[in-house]
C-alpha cells in the first residue's frame, strides 16, 4: 500500500480523492486544503488540514498529489520533492518555461519520482490508437489531426490567468499528437480567430494549427472554445498504409428513428465525464511506474515538448509566420 | 449513511462490495462468507465473517445483499427479512414458483423491502429506450426485439442447477420485455435448438421465443449461449411513430482503414464489463429507494412476472405448442 | 444485341424499359400494352401495340417482359412459352401452386428460359452477405433473420387480390431465406397481428414468422406494412463463426450536430428507388444468362419454394400451430 | 428535346455520353473525335465524325459538350460560343488566368451558356451539407474542412501537364468550398510534402491548405494523391448552431463480426463510381437550366474563384507565406 497526500480539492482534486480512495494498492492519508468543502471532506472520511506541512512533514507518505491552482504547482512540486516525495502534478507544470526546466533539473539531481496530469494519453479510443500507430498499422505517417472542441468557452476571468489558448487548451492537444505520432515538430503556424467568446480582446478562441513534424508528414489541431453539440474530441491519423481514427464517447448507443428523422443524443459534453475512465488509468500508471520504481509515463520532459509548441504557436499568431521550433529551443539553450 | 451486509463474495459478490465500499452513503459494515478469497478480503480491510448471525443479529446492520448461490436465496430471503433488514438479492429469487409466492406473501406481511436483481433496468442503454417507449416517442407498440447472445456456454455443471435456458438467461429479457413494453405476456411459443453446446442432452443452447403481449402487438427474443463475435446484447422498439434500438458497448470507438478493409474491435464480451456501470446504478436505486422509504423499483412482482414467462417457455418448448400464460397463472392461483 | 419486348407499363414495367433502354446487349423492339400512357410512350420512341401478337408473332423477338397484373401471368407465361421466347415474368407467378407447378412442368418439357422477378437478391447488400454466408465467413447457421417492412400499407383494394400478406409481401422474404442460407425451410410458425392498417377484417398487417431450415437452424422474419421511419430491409445471418448484417439504404450520409441532438435523414422510403440497382443487375443476370444458354439464376423452382413457406404460414395463421413444410409438399404430390 | 453533340469520348466522355442517352429530354445527335473507340461507338449507335464541323456547323445541335484534353478546351469553347452553342466544359477551363478572364469577356459579350464541370457540387452528400448551411442551421461558420484523398496517384507523365496539384486536384475543394459555404476566402497557407509519390522532382503530393474567408471564419483542405484505403472525400462544416458531416460513399453497408473484429468492405475508390450519380445530377441541371433560359449554376466565375485560390496556394508554397487572394486578383486588374 502506499500512502498518499492530496493538496487541493477543488474540481480536479474531487476527481483524483475519489479515484485514491478506490484504488485497492493506495492509502489515502491526508489532505490539504484550507479552504475545503466541509460537506464533501465528511463525506469520504478522510483527515483535512489547512497547513501543507500535514504531508511534507509525514515520513509515512510516499507520495503527493498537486491538484491546487496552476501557478502554485511550481513551489510545491519544489517542496514535495525536497521533502523526498514522489509527485504527481495537474497540468500545467508551470507556464513559464524557464521554471519548469528548473523543475527539470531538480528532477534530475534528486532522481524524483514526477507524473504530469496529461490524463488523454490514458483514454481508451487515443490509447489504442497510438497502439495501433506504434505497431506500424497505419505506415508511415502522411497526416496526423486532431479536433478538440470544448463544450462551452470559459469564463473572462480565467482565461486571464490561463496563458491563453495554447498554454491553456491545445497543450493537451500538443501532447496528444507526441503521444500518437513519437514524433518531434519541427514548424508551426496559426490561423487564429475570436469568434464565439466575449474576451476577444485578450484571447483568441478560434485556432487551426498546421505542424510539420520530424519525419516529413503533416498535422493539423482545429481548437475551438465552443461547440454546442458537446465536448467534441477526435483524432485521425493518415499514414501509407491507411488511417485510424476514433469518434465522440457517448452515455448510451441508443437511435429512434421517426418520421421526421434519425436521432441521437449528443457525446458526453463535460470533460470529467467525458473522461472519467482516464483518470483512474493515469493513476494505475502512477502506482505501476511507482511499484515498478521505473520513470513516469509522463513526466517533465512531455511537459517540455508540449510548452515548446505552445510558444511556437503564440509567436506565429503574432508574426503570421510559420515557426520553428529549433529556434525557440535555441532561444532557452537547449 | 445505511449499514450493509453482504453474503456471498463470489464473481458477483465481488462487484457488489466495490460498489458498496464507493458509495458515498453506504457503509459496508460486515461480510459473511465461510469461504471467502482471503486476499481479496484483505486488500478492503472490511470484517469477514463465517457466521451470517454477524449480520443477521448486527442491529445496526440497516440492509443485506445476498449474492450467495441460487439455491440459497429463499431461505436467506426469509431470515434477513425476519431480522428486519432490507434485502438486495440477486436474480433469481428461486426457480420454484411456489416459494417465490411464499416470498411475495412475506414481504406482503412484513411490508419488507426486498430488490430483485435484474440489473440490466439500469443499464444506460436500455434505461434510454425504456424512456423513449414511455414518453411515446414509438407510439402504440407493433414489434418488440430483444437480441441476447451471451460470449460462451457456461460448463455442464452449471447447466445442471440452472434450472435451464429459459430459468436461467432469458429470465433477464423477460424481465427486459416487461421493463421495455410495460405490457404483460399473453402468450409464449418456443423455437430451440441446441447448436453451440455440449449439453445437448440436458438443454437447448438456442432459443427463438414469440409472444404476444397485452395491447396486441409481437416481441421476439433471440437468445444464443455463444457468440463468438461478443456479448451481444441488443434490444429494438418498433411502433406506429417509429423504431428505437441501441448497439452492443465497445471499450473504445476507433476504427482502422487500411488497403483490405475497415475494421473495428468487438463489443465487449465479459458481463461483468458491458454491464458494469447497471450494478452501480441499480446500487444508487436502492439507495434512493431506502431514503424515500418507497418500494424496490425492481421487487417480487417483477421475479413472478419474468418467472411465469418462463414456465410458459418451458410448456411451450415441451408441448410444440403456443401456451397462454393465463393458464400457468391459474395454475398457481394468481 | 438480343431483341425484346415488353408487356405492360405500368410502375414496374416502366423500370424495366428504362433498364432495356439503357443496356448495351440488348434492343427493345416492342411494348405491348392496350392502356399505356402516350406521354411515356412518346418519350422512349419505341413502338406501342395494343395486341400482344405484335411480341409473340414477331420471330425477331427472343424474349419477352411480362410485367403486367399477377392474375394474367399464368397465361402470358404459357403463351410465351409456347412462342420460344425467353421469359421474364415479375413476381408472383401465380397465386395458385397447381398452376405454378403446371409451368414448371411445361418449362421442363420445351426446355424453356424463366426467370422470376425476385429482384432483391440482386442488392448488393443481400448479395454481399449470401456471398458472405457461401464462403463461410459465419460457420454453421445458427439464426437468419430478415426484417422487412413496408414505407406504407398498399390500399384496400390492392389487398383484395394480393393472396395476403403471405404470398405478396413476404415471398420476397422467403426466397431471401433461401438465398441468404441455401438451406431448406421445414417448418414454419407465425405470430400474425392486425395493427396498422385499415383492411383488419381481410388481412393482417402485421407477422412474425418462425422457421426451422434442414440445419437445424432458426430463422425469423419480421413483416410489417407499415414503417413511418422509412422501408426497412434488413437482414442479420448469425452463426458460429460470427454474424453478418446490413444496414438500411439512404441517399446520403450526411449526419447534423446541434444543441439538441445528432440526426440524419431517414433510409430510402420508396421501394423502387430503394431497389433501383437491383432491377439493373437483374436483368444484367437475364442478359448473361441468355448469352451463357444457361439456366436462370432465379427460376420457377425459385418460385414454387417461395410459394411453399407462404402456404404453410397461411396454414399456420389459421391453426396457431407449427406447420411442417412437407405435409404441404405431399399434399401437391412433391 | 435538346440537340447535343460531345467532343472527345475518354474516360469522362464515356460517362457524359452514357447520361446523355438516357436522358429523356436528350438527343445526342453527334459524336467527334477523331480516334474513338470503335467498339464503343458501334455500341451506342450514334455517329461518329472525325471532324468538329460536323457539331459546330450543325445548325440543329443546340449544345456542345467539351469533354477533350484540357488544353483544347480554351479554343474549343471560343469556337462553339461563337457556334452559337450552349456550352458544357469539362474542367478546367484553363490552366492560364489570362485566358479564363478571355472566355468570360466572351460569355458575357455574347451573352453565351456555358457550364464548367465541377460535378461534385451535384453529390447528394454535398449538395445536403450546402442546403443545410444555407438553411443556417450551422449557425455562423468556424470552421469547415474538406478532406479530399484520391485513390492512388497518377502517372508522372499526366502530372507533368496537370498545372500542378492545386490547379488539377485541389481545384476541386477550392470549388467546393465556395459551394458550401457561400464566402470568399480571403487568405491562403499551404504546407506541402512529398511523401507518396515518384515525382517528387516536380510537384508535391500532400497539403495542408488553412484558408481563412470573408466572414472571419477558417478552413481547410486535406490532400493527398493516395489513400490506400479508398477515395476519400469528406467534408465537415462547423459552425456556432452545430456542425454537419458526411462520411465516404459504399457499394454496401454490410458488416461482418468474427472472432477477430468487425469489418466492412472499404469505401468506393474509383471516382468514377463514387461520383456517378453527380454527372448524371450535373445533366439535369444543364438541362434545368437551357429550358429556364437562365444562367449555368456553376459557370465561368466559379472556374475563377477556384482558379485565384489555386494561384494562391502556388504562391503560399513557394514563399512560404501567407498570401492576401486580394493581390492576386489585383495582379489581373480584378
Amino acid at each position: 500500500m502506499i500512502n498518499i497526500g492530496v493538496l487541493g480539492t477543488g474540481r480536479i482534486g474531487k476527481i483524483h480523492i475519489k479515484n485514491l480512495l478506490n484504488h485497492t494498492k493506495i492509502n489515502l492519508k491526508a489532505i490539504v486544503d484550507p479552504h475545503a468543502d466541509k460537506e464533501f471532506i465528511n463525506s469520504i472520511n478522510i483527515p483535512c488540514y489547512e497547513d501543507k506541512k500535514a504531508i511534507f512533514e509525514d515520513d509515512n507518505i510516499q507520495g503527493v498529489f498537486i491538484c491546487t491552482p496552476s501557478n502554485t504547482h511550481y513551489e510545491l512540486i519544489k517542496e514535495a520533492i525536497t521533502a523526498n516525495k514522489a509527485v504527481f502534478c495537474e497540468k500545467p507544470v508551470d507556464l513559464d518555461m524557464k521554471r519548469i526546466l528548473e523543475i527539470k533539473n531538480l528532477v534530475e539531481q534528486k532522481n524524483a519520482f514526477l507524473q504530469v496530469g496529461f490524463n488523454r494519453r490514458f483514454d481508451s479510443n487515443f490509447k489504442r490508437i497510438a497502439d495501433l500507430v506504434k505497431e506500424g498499422e497505419v505506415g508511415a505517417l502522411i497526416h496526423t489531426q486532431i479536433i478538440s472542441r470544448d463544450f462551452m468557452p470559459p469564463p473572462r476571468a480565467y482565461i486571464e490567468g490561463s496563458g491563453g489558448m495554447f498554454m491553456d487548451m491545445s497543450i493537451h492537444d500538443f501532447d496528444m499528437l507526441s503521444f500518437l505520432t513519437q514524433k518531434e515538430v519541427e514548424t508551426v503556424f496559426v490561423s487564429g480567430a475570436s469568434l464565439v467568446s466575449d474576451y476577444k480582446d485578450i484571447d483568441i478562441d478560434t485556432a487551426l494549427i498546421s505542424l510539420s513534424l520530424s519525419d516529413g508528414s503533416l498535422a493539423s489541431i482545429h481548437n475551438c472554445r465552443e461547440a454546442v453539440y458537446g465536448y467534441d474530441q477526435r483524432v485521425e491519423v493518415f499514414g501509407r498504409k491507411g488511417r485510424v481514427f476514433c469518434e465522440n464517447k457517448y452515455d448510451n448507443s441508443v437511435s429512434l428513428c421517426n418520421a421526421t428523422n434519425q436521432s441521437r443524443q449528443n457525446a458526453l459534453d463535460f470533460f470529467l465525464e467525458r473522461y472519467l475512465q482516464s483518470y483512474a488509468n493515469e493513476l494505475d500508471s502512477f502506482v505501476q511506474s511507482l511499484n515498478d520504481k521505473s520513470k513516469a509515463v509522463v513526466g517533465i520532459d512531455e511537459s517540455i515538448k508540449a510548452t515548446l509548441i505552445a510558444l511556437g504557436a503564440n509567436e506565429s499568431l503574432k508574426t503570421k509566420q510559420t515557426v520553428e521550433l529549433k529556434k525557440i529551443k535555441n532561444s532557452f539553450g537547449i
